[in-house]
């Protein structure tokens, strides 16, 4: 099983980034920084008689990575009470990709597995629930087995390191992953 | 009162502009269509030692008509389950304009009402529930009565006007806003 | 289409029972109280050798009713951000029928309508959407399609009647539930 | 800090009870079985003349036990992806003790702490989160803090055995609760 990141965070080194490394320690994978593609917000054309246009950015090469791999780990800070712009602005344009001749993308999705870590500050045990329903929809619609996720409460970089539950559970998703690599 | 559409719609004519410009008929507002402007998306400098640098784009022309209406309509297609990509940029950004010192930014929302439209193609009704729930944290979270929403079903242009619920809930809206000005 | 009313309601001529008459004027009906019914709350046998021991109380006479007819028009105040306990009794007993020989519970549900009228005064449109999606899972399950929800805002009897969009979604399901009579 | 486990289950040796009871091994407290108490449905007669009436039955002990602990813990299986009917009922009635002069219900709630232990069969970590907003939202109503929840997987006796993810959160919680005895 190989692993992709589509990290979704704003900044290097926080919460969400730290906790999705420490998920991960001693676990081969490959971690793409959304916010370093040069990725456009969709143009919806969907009902344009041509469909869409080809848009020259780096979308296509990030889900190029998505389409080379089994398991994909949607890590995002709680922005505003969901997935960040860069996260949300990615997903946005599968609408495009569902329409591209060149993929069977809803069919490859759906031979993979989704997992979420999320962190926010502001009650996101309770406040980041609409977004895990929000991804629940999101991985239901594509067919993609929605395999779990992690809340982790912070603010200032290094808090997520007071959250013991958050700690155990990524512990628990690091062995679950390194199980089949056995 | 004085009203602002942030329209986050990605196409021109879909089912969002078209229920919004329903429910806006023969009243005096201002639009501003969200992908016509070059907002960047957030890069969270929240915890560096300088703070927010100023960005060089269009972000804070838009913040200065929202500080100048009073009513502003979120007006978004559900995309993927969430508000649109351009729309959730332009959010996030707000944790900027939170620290910036010319604006008394979360004050000044707190005087204002926020009401949202959103139209979607698969079960808006249902899997649009939880981005109901996320503007409500939003909202919430500045200060600013959530005066209600609108949920459109619709996928093709024009469907719209097929959801005879949605159609009547904006000529509801409608009256609503022209009361104040009789 | 004959329609079945199963009202949670623990008081006479509240909102919910108000606005439940006034989307059914003008239509026959069926209007089952559930308060006014003995129904246990479930005695968790599934995994019992045994299996479900009959209970004595009238739900088997409810089930019947509810077998009996194609629309089902679940009409709950919302007490505490759920339906009321009478409902949820009610509800909770379905694992019994599930498994009860003399019915095909499950299929037959499936080929009804499942309708739901919920009102509130605690910010129903907002705090009253967990009730709908567990509603929506529940109706899921059983593999009911879930035609529709009216949410109204209300306290005191009588309130309902200032709710003008409620009071034009119930006329919008009123004429809709007239259509196939015509 | 004593400790009240109202438990919802409908059952004896549920994974609800099991996971309560690895939560609070070594930790004195009084659990009490809702399903072993005569608890009426409620009868609103918040806006009756008189208010309401006593009800001969077991609540009022219930609630004496409620006010003589600090931390409630919640604990119950996920029926029809909400709160057990025992609970429903037992919760619908503190509309009634909120009326109840005897006691100041909602200030003596609002120094006490809430936690909720869910098990359900059906993906409760997605399908259950809407009794947790819902939770959320009624410890918000009566001010009390809520502390935070545990959500299980398990169908048949002793399933609760094989969610680590659950074990691991019930051994944490079982840590916070010696801690203040220490």
């Amino acid at each position: 099983m190989n692993i992709l990141v589509l990290q979704g965070s704003s900044r290097d080194h926080g919460n969400t980034e730290e906790l999705t490394n420490l998920a991960l320690v001693g676990i081969p994978h490959t971690s793409i920084r959304l916010r370093e593609k040069h990725i456009r917000p969709i143009l919806d054309q969907r009902h344009e008689p041509g469909g869409f246009v080809d848009v020259e950015d780096e979308y296509d090469a990030v889900i190029e990575a998505v389409l080379a791999h089994d398991f994909l780990l949607f890590a995002t800070p709680i922005y505003w009470y969901g997935m960040s712009g860069h996260m949300k602005n990615f997903v946005d344009r599968w609408s495009q990709s569902l329409r591209d001749k060149r993929y069977a993308f809803k069919e490859a999705l759906g031979q993979k597995q989704a997992y979420v870590i999320a962190t926010g500050g502001d009650q996101p045990h309770i406040k980041g629930l609409p977004l895990i329903l929000q991804f629940q929809y999101i991985f239901e619609f594509v067919g993609m087995p929605f395999a779990g996720y992690i809340i982790g409460e912070g603010n200032k970089p290094g808090d997520i390191l007071q959250d013991q539950r958050a700690l155990s559970a990524a512990k628990l998703l690091n062995e679950r992953l390194k199980a089949p690599l056995a």
